[in-house]
This record gives C-alpha cells, structure tokens and sequence, in this order.
C-alpha cells in the first residue's frame, strides 16, 4: 500500500465540508492534514468535526507546509484563479471546484502557470461520476446504442438560489449550465461547434438581476450530434437530472433517484415519494468517486480525468450561450476569444 | 337517437380502411354508404370486407348523391385541396387527412371555398385524440401543472418510408414534423412565433433525396413557452412517441404504450417487449375518437374540433422549419407568406 | 372465406351485451342471428342496439332454429346446466359463462350430455385471452424463464357486488377465486393436488352473508410449482390484476393496465391515475378474443380451447377452498367427489 | 456533544469489517477501540484496515476493558448467546448478529442473563433499517394505506451459501426466513400466531444436506392480517426483495434496488441492468443505521429499537415453520415451547 496522498483544503464551505467528510471516511490512499478558511472558526469547525490535525485563517501556511502534497480549492470563485497559480507555483497538485474563473483571459493565464509547474488540475466536475451518467457514457462507448445521434439533458434545480449570488454569478448559464455543458462534452465524447439559446424568465427578482431562469440550449457537435439542455431554476418537485442519448442502434435514458422505491396506491392515485431533492443528495457518490479518482491518479502518477482544458471549455460554451440568447441567433464556439 | 349521418369514403387506401372499420363498427350514429378509388378494385374489396352498399372509381357518383351527407378525403395528398374544393360545393361536410397541401396559396383557396359554402372541415390530426395526449392537455387545462414552461416531444419513427415517397412528401417537417407541430399547438394552446432547426440525415438514400432524417427544433410560443421537437425517421426499438410538459407547479410525462406489461428478469438483464411498433397500432383509438368527434360535432351542428385553420398553421411551420434548416438561424412564422 | 358461424345469444345481461357487441363489429367469421331474454325487453333493446335479426323472450326459439349453429350461454349461473344439456342436445356448439354450475353432479351431468351429442363446447375463462397473460405463458412456453418453480396471483376486485348477488354467488372462492383458479392451471400447464387457504372478513354485512372477502390461497401443483392467490373483494385504488412467475432462469411480472401513461410531478408527488377500473374496461380485448377463438375453432372444427373439464376443476378447486377454510387445514383435491 | 461510546467488535468476518468499518467512517458518537477475532492475523487486518487501537485473539481482553462499554458480537452463531452471556456478566452493552441461538432454551438462558445484569441488548436485523421497508412501515403509522389486512414479503438470494454452511444453518427458515420473519413482525406491528409452510428444494446438494431451497409461508397475525413469505436460495437474476402491504385505503409496494437508473432499447427489448446482487450491496445503509440507532439509544439510555425478545421471536417462528413443513399442516406458535 503505496503511502497516503497528504491534502490540505482551502475554504471551508458547504461544499469544502463535503470534500473533508469525505477524506476522512469515504476515500483510501488519502490524508487531510489542513483546512484554511478566511473564516477562521468555519475552519476550526470543520477540522475538529473531521479530526483534520490543522485549521487556519491563512492558507499560504498550507501551501507553504512542504509536509503536504495536494490542495483542494473550495473557496469563492473569484479566488480560483489565484489560487491556483499560488498552489502550482508551490509545486502542489491540484484539485479545484468549478468555474476556474469568468473569463478567458484569467483563465488561459492560470493553465499556463498549471503548465509550467507540471503538477496536475483537476476541475470538480462531479457529475462524470455519478453512476447514473456513467452507465450511460458505458453505453456509448460499449456499442450499446450505436452511433450516437441526439442527446437530450434535463437540468431543473428545485429553486433558485439567493438573489445576491445570482449577481455574482455570472449568469445562470456560467454558474447552473456549466455542469451539463461538461456533462454533454464528457457523454458525447466530441466537441460542440455550434449552440443556440431560447431561454426567459420566470422570477421577477432574477429578471431584475438581468439574468434568465428557464431555457432550451440547441448544441451542435462536431460529430454531427445534436444535443437540447432544458433548465429550469425552480421546479417544484425537486432536482430533476435526467439524460436521454439516443443512437442508431438504440437509446439510453437516467431517470431521476428517489429516497425509497416506494409505490403508493390510494383511492387517488399511483404515487411515489419526490426525488431526491438537491445535489448534496443526488450526487452523494460522485463527490466520492471524483476524489478518488484525483487521488488515485495524482498517487500513481496518471493524467486526472477532468484536466484544465476540461474547465476551460464549458466557460466558452457559457460565454457563447450569454451572446446567443443576447443577439438571438445560433453562436459557433469560434467566435468566443479571450 | 338522431339519425346517422351518411358518409361517402374517398380513397381506400391504408388510412381509408382503418376509417371504413372504425365507421362500420365503433363509431355509433355514422353510416358509410360508398367507397370511391381510382382503384375500383380496391373500393370493391373495401366495401365487401366493411359492408360499405356502394363501391366505385369515381368519386363524382359520390359527390352526386344526395343522400351523402359527409364525405372523407383519404386520397393522395395533392388531391385534397382540389377534392375539399368539390365537396364544399357539393354542400358535404368534409372530414381530410392531413396536410391540406404543400403549399399556402392552395391550402387559403381551398378554405375560402369552404368557408363561402358554409360547409364544415375537420382535419385528421388524430393524435389529439390520443388518450395520453388528451390527459397531458387536461393537466394544463385543470392546473395539475401551474402555467407551462416547457415543452418536449419526442417523435420518433420505427422506419423510414420508401425513398419514393420521401422524394414528393415534401420532406421530414412537412410530413412528419407536420404532426408534432399540431400536437404542440393543441397541448399548449398557444401559437408559435418563431421556430430554429438544427438537423443532419444519417440515411444516404435519404440525404440523396434531399432530406433531412434526424432533427430537433426549438418553438418560441406567444405565450412564452420554449418547446422542442425531436425527430428521427429511424428509431429501432419502435415507434417513440412521448411528451413532457414542465410549469410552475409541476410537470406531466407522457410514454410510450406497450403490447403487454410483462416485465422479464434473467441472469442478463430485466426487459420488457418494444413498444408498439407504429401509428396503425400506437393510435388506433384516437383514429376512433377522432371520426367519433367528428361526426357528433356535424349531428350537433358544433365546430369540429380540428378546423381548417389547424390544417393551415403546421404547414406555415413546415415552411418556416424548411426555411430555418436552410438559412441556419430562427424563422419567424411571420416571415412566411403564401 | 368460409360461410360465418350464425349464433343466437342467450341472455342480454352486462356479458351478453359485450359478447353482442363484439360479435357485431369486432369478431370476423361469426353472425349473431337472435338473442333470447327472459325479460324480453332487454333481449329487443340488445338487438336494436347491435344489429341483430330476431329477438325473443322464449330461448327455444333459437334452440329450434336450423340457421343457428351455436350458442351463447350468458344467462343467469343455475340455468348454465341446464342450457348447455338443451343446446347440446339440439346439437349447437357451445359458448357457456362460468361457472358451470356450482355442484359437481349437475357439471358431470352437463358435460356426459356434450360428450354424447358430440359438439363442442368453450367455458369464458376470459383471463387466459389477455395480452398480459398470454404474454407471462409465453415466456414459461419459450424458457425464458426455465422451470416454474413459484406463482402468485393477486386478484382483487375495486369493490364486492351487491350483497343480495353474494347470497347466492356460491361465496368469493366460487364466484371470484374461480378465475384465478382458472389462470393458474392456464400458466403452469399442470394441475394443483392441494390447496390451503386463510381467509378473513372485513365487511360486516359479507359476514353477515356468510362469506369471506380477503383470502391467501396456497396451491401446490402437481409439476412442484408452489403458487399463491391473493384474493380481495376491495381495493380502493381499482381492479388489481397481476402476477409473476418465478423459475430457474428467471421470473415474469404483470402489472396493471392503466387509461394513460401520463405520470404528473407536483410539490406533493410523482404519480399517475388509478388502474384500468374493472373488469370491462381491463379485459376488454380478452372478451374479443375468446370469442374469436372459439368461432375460430368451430369453423375449422378443431378444439376449442377452454374445454368442459377446464370449466369443471376450478369448481372442484372452489370447493376444496371451502373446505380447507371450513377446516383450517390444507385439502387435497381428490378429497373433492361430486 | 456527548463523550463516544466506546465500543470492542467481537469477530473479525465479513459482517464483523462491515460494522468497524461503518463504525470508523459513518457512525458520529462511536468509537472502536479494539476487535478480536479467533484468528488474531484476521483481527490484526481489521485493526489496521479501520485505524483500531486494539486487536487481540482472546475476546476476554476487550470484556476485560473497563474503557469499553459496548461490544458487537459478531462471531459464529453458536458463540452468540455463551458471548451475550459473558458480556452481560462484564456490564457491556450488547449489539448481536441474528440469530442468538437456533434453540429456545439457549436462547431463554442467555436473555435472563440480560435482563439480570441490566444492560441494553440489540440483535441485528438490519432490514429494519432499510430506507425501504421503513417507508412502508411508515404508510401503516401515518394512515396512508388504512387498516392493513394482506402483506407479501419477496425474499430471494441470488444463490445458495456454501454447502458446509447448509449444513449447519439450522435450514432455511431459520437462516434465511428469520430476516423475513422480523420484517413481518417490524412492517405490522403484530405478533404471528400460526403459520404454514409449504416447500421444495430444487438443488441437489441442498436434498442431500436435509433442507429446502424455495418456499411460500403463510402468516396468520394477532390483529387479522394474512402475510406471505416466498423464499428461494436461487433466484438468477440477483437479490430480489420486495414487499407488498395492501390495506382498506391503499397499498405501498417496495420495489428492488438499482446500481443505476438507466434504461436502455435496442432493436431486441427495453431493458435494464440486474438489480443489486446482494445484501452487502442492497441493504449498505441499513448497517449504517442500525449502529447509529444502537449507539444513539445507549448513549441517551433509551430502549434499543430492536430487543431481545425481537431476537427470540423469529426463532420461534422458523421453528414453527420447520414443524408445519414436516407435519404439512399449519402450526401455532403457541405449540412451540423451549
């Protein structure tokens, strides 16, 4: 048994909680030893609720702790791109939630950073992970469905978040359909030339943000898929994550996950439970197996499977779907440059 | 009991014999008096195999006889507009297949004449008739749903048609398409002010045709709603035909109908048989249900509840789908004129 | 296309008017020529209402006439006996509801009497015609799931009869449990040697009747196969028919029909409408079925394929049932003689 | 926040890691001081596998401790009640694997020594905890399916354990039926007062070795309802547990678990993957649960949800069921005494 990869996590949030849960109990080979979080109680919380030996305000004491190999950035996501630069220049490998950052040019400049240092990036880009969606990218690559020809994601959210992060946010298309942008890339396996956007705005308060809450995303691939994204930030009855891949030797549909699999006949109806509701429950297992996988890749010194390019690329579909809904006309990829 | 309304059948093709059995045995209070085709064989086996007294080649006998009260247009489609045309001058109430015509200049010259002889004129868009479509449309009407946000249909055919008849159907969207289109007015009631194609053909007969094969396209509503329509002319499981409706207060899904319930599990796989296989065994009640309404609407002297108006307003979005696929960039359907 | 089978129906109660109106439009090869009702107003309502010639008070009208080959027995259950002897001996073939008759001596009487007059005759164990049955006895037929080894049957009715019908139904296992005990020979292909059954009572005015209306039954086939019955007189969801066949290789499961596959997602639930109600609406297509083949089986003088006997063991199985609850105790068929 | 309780495994096998490693990494308030195991490299793995202080191969070290307060016995079922017993004696409180013992005398002995010493005893039968069947137990407490009056229990393994283990499992009912036997008891809240048995073997080996491998139970409940047990040792397509609980306002069905939610057409059938495979798999949280409640009751000094009496009831129970299959007669409980 090879030596434990040693972590240090920096933010300490709802979802840098998440990561530590899972370091310390759900992920072998690995070793938290630091949580940094500007908050410098939310990272005495945390480590004392995950028996993390270190907790402090300022992450540099963990980048500069040669004792530790790798960091997890969780923080705002403002402070991704630095982040990352600061933790490549300290030779540490890198995991980082997603976006990287909001625009191109920050971007482009903290892959290159990545670059020079050699270490590795791997962006939290959870739902690759996810059994359901896995099973279905299986089915690709087994042959099961054929050649692939349309693809169908639906996305609702069960509600909107707070209005102060919709400003921040870059709009709903950076922030809720950057996952299923990902997730369209890494089921396809191609890239997207082309998309188109339809989308409006249920939520008066959101319209007052300048963002939009409902849309259809037409992607065009450069395999001659076509794909559809339908989002939604409120759907009334829970997280709705459903994918449809369809080919020429048949086709694949995930449904949603439930609580139980009760089935409940009344003198009304046939009905089961809502799904699970939000993604700290629907992606339970795929925040497990991501890190793994970063872990065991970073330990065996394997190329992680959610690269830097990877994050890049669903900010350019974000951007281009931001100037198709705007100019209201399909936007090739092409045209989006730092 | 009111007396039967008597009908003269034209065309005895596919269609026409499923509505010459449905006439001569579910459909209380009609009564088909003759059968004209241009085939006089097959009038004669249609008659004799459905109790029709009277069968002929020529259509003029039946658009003769006064004792006709209605008539069904189930010839070839570039007769329909001309045979609408007769029968309202012959003061018959008009049941006809789908689609009127290729084109708007003949569709309006035929309405003009129906609407100046006072006659009625319902087109054969069944599937609004279709059970689960019916219960899809009452969940919007009863609120079950809140007010719709999203529409998606699935329309998928087993096979294509023989290449002969792709080359003067007018193409995928005017002779497929053509129904979802329909189906997506009647489950939205809303009509639609812009649409965009995206589209690729997979068959090399078909693209030697000139036609597309595979598409989706979006649907911008007047009232807001963002649809999409998935087409494939080559599903190899079968006939999918399937809806899904998302508003405020919840969402209503509509699948695919099955030759029986039997669910198997193996060592392999839990399985259960293809879905019905096309529309003759997919929608045979709604063929029902349709000349049903039809012909009680005519008994009662109510409008039918498909008019010509709904004959008309697909093709325009047939036209207006050829134009977007040609073009790459959203149609307005005002853009299209005769 | 051989001359139609020319029938005369007797007793134009809820069955018969389905058989008529089957026979008037949905059964190719067969023509009902006359129906007999004791209440002659219902006989005369059932002709006008579906075509047929004659309409009679008196049922030897059709025993007496030439023209007419075979019969229908849907009258009332103490006249089945006596019906078919009569019919048998004006040399009709036979189409007789279960049961039989409620007693062994007059079942054995009845059926010396065919087997003497050398016609046929069919039992309406109608259950053995449905698409979902067929389907499960398909998969035993094929091997799909190897060897049977265990069986249930769950059958329960949406509400009881009226109870002035429960006095005199020959109690639930007779009137209700027949059908299953019908299905299960039907899809294990042996015979049962004992049966156990545990049985309760939930409404008062049943027990008042003296009978029971919950039940488990336990039957042990001949083969080894182990099945269950589960048996009440109301679910307040609807008609609830299913089964699964359990075997070496595998096991088939069927669920219920349903007038709709819509499934609607609210703020409370993921549901669906109630099951099909009961039994004319669920085993609509069974009724057209039976009947086609036994008019089928006639034309082409080959067996019919529900014989007397199979109208004959599930009344000893009834009979058992009684007893094994009489009893508290697991019965053996051949403790049954007439 | 409580001080943890501290806890020594007993038995170092499959179920005994599952527990330490629940222990380790899932169940907040614990804390696993020590395990031994009979084979100490066996306890010295588990040790080092889930960050054990202590592993020892005399278990009288870990009664001995007076730091630990709790132990899991989860060695060989003929040491459960002697261990009970002894731990009783050394004032731990007790978490045991089912069964405590396959006779009643033992069974009485060691449950008096409990009650004496009065410490809190839990006997494991997880699926109690199953997210599942608490749902369905759920609808019994909440009204939503009304009085309960039928309950069917589908519990089949995906195949039979090692013959040596046949040997000396007591027979399936008390191996495998036990768990079906406290899920009866836990889903009506009811007591069983007779049962019958009726069963087969279909494996050869399983003949020879004196037991049974398919069966259907009848359970005649206290309060009225009628149950069923179907059991097979061999069921190919993986685990198979479901439940069924009808009653006078409804019925919950529970249904098996998936590794995934896809569902996937071809041009053959519409097909999904196996369910899963067995319990380690399909009852994973189950486990979970039943510690924490263990661990929550003894730290809060409340009854433990799962009593000895839960523990000597079902043994009752298999050993009414093996007399009813050897006497092929329903059995009282009341009949089975010590």
């Amino acid at each position: 048994m090879p030596a434990p990869l040693t972590i240090g996590l920096i933010g300490a949030g709802r979802i840098g909680r998440v990561h530590a849960a899972n370091l310390a109990t759900r992920v072998p080979g690995a070793r938290l030893l630091a949580v940094a979080d500007v908050n410098e109680a939310a990272a005495r919380s945390c480590a004392e609720a995950y028996g993390i030996p270190g907790a402090t305000a300022d992450y540099h004491s963990i980048l500069d702790d040669p004792a530790i190999q790798a960091v997890l950035i969780c923080s705002a996501t403002d402070t991704h791109a630095q982040l990352i630069e600061e933790a490549a220049a300290a030779d540490k490998q890198i995991f980082c939630e997603k976006p990287i950052a909001l625009d191109l040019p920050t971007i482009d400049r903290a892959l290159a950073v990545v670059e020079r240092a050699g270490v590795q990036l791997q962006i939290g880009f959870n739902r690759r992970f996810d059994p359901n969606f896995r099973r279905a990218r299986q089915a690709v690559e087994r042959g099961e469905i054929g050649q692939p020809q349309l693809l169908h994601i639906i996305s609702r959210d069960p509600a909107p978040p707070p209005i102060d992060y919709v400003r921040v946010s870059g709009g709903m298309f950076m922030d809720m359909t950057i996952h299923d942008f990902d997730l369209a890339r890494f089921l396809i396996g191609s890239e997207v030339e082309e998309l188109y956007v339809r989308a409006t705005t249920q939520d008066p308060a959101i319209a007052d943000a300048g963002d939009v809450d409902t849309a259809v995303l037409v992607l065009s691939f450069a395999n001659g898929v076509i794909g559809t994204i339908d989002n939604s930030r409120r759907a009334v009855y829970g997280y709705d994550q459903r994918v449809e891949l369809f080919g020429s030797a048949g086709a694949v549909m995930i449904g949603n996950n439930y609580p139980n699999s009760a089935v409940i006949s009344t003198a009304e109806s046939v009905r089961r439970d809502l799904p699970l509701n939000f993604f700290m429950e629907r992606y339970t297992e795929s925040f497990v197996a991501e890190l793994q996988a970063f872990v065991e890749a970073v330990i065996d010194d394997r190329p992680v499977p959610v690269s830097g390019l990877d994050g890049r690329v669903p900010v350019v579909m974000g951007l281009a779907a931001r100037r198709s809904h705007a100019e209201g006309r399909p936007v090739r990829l092409s045209e989006i440059v730092g």
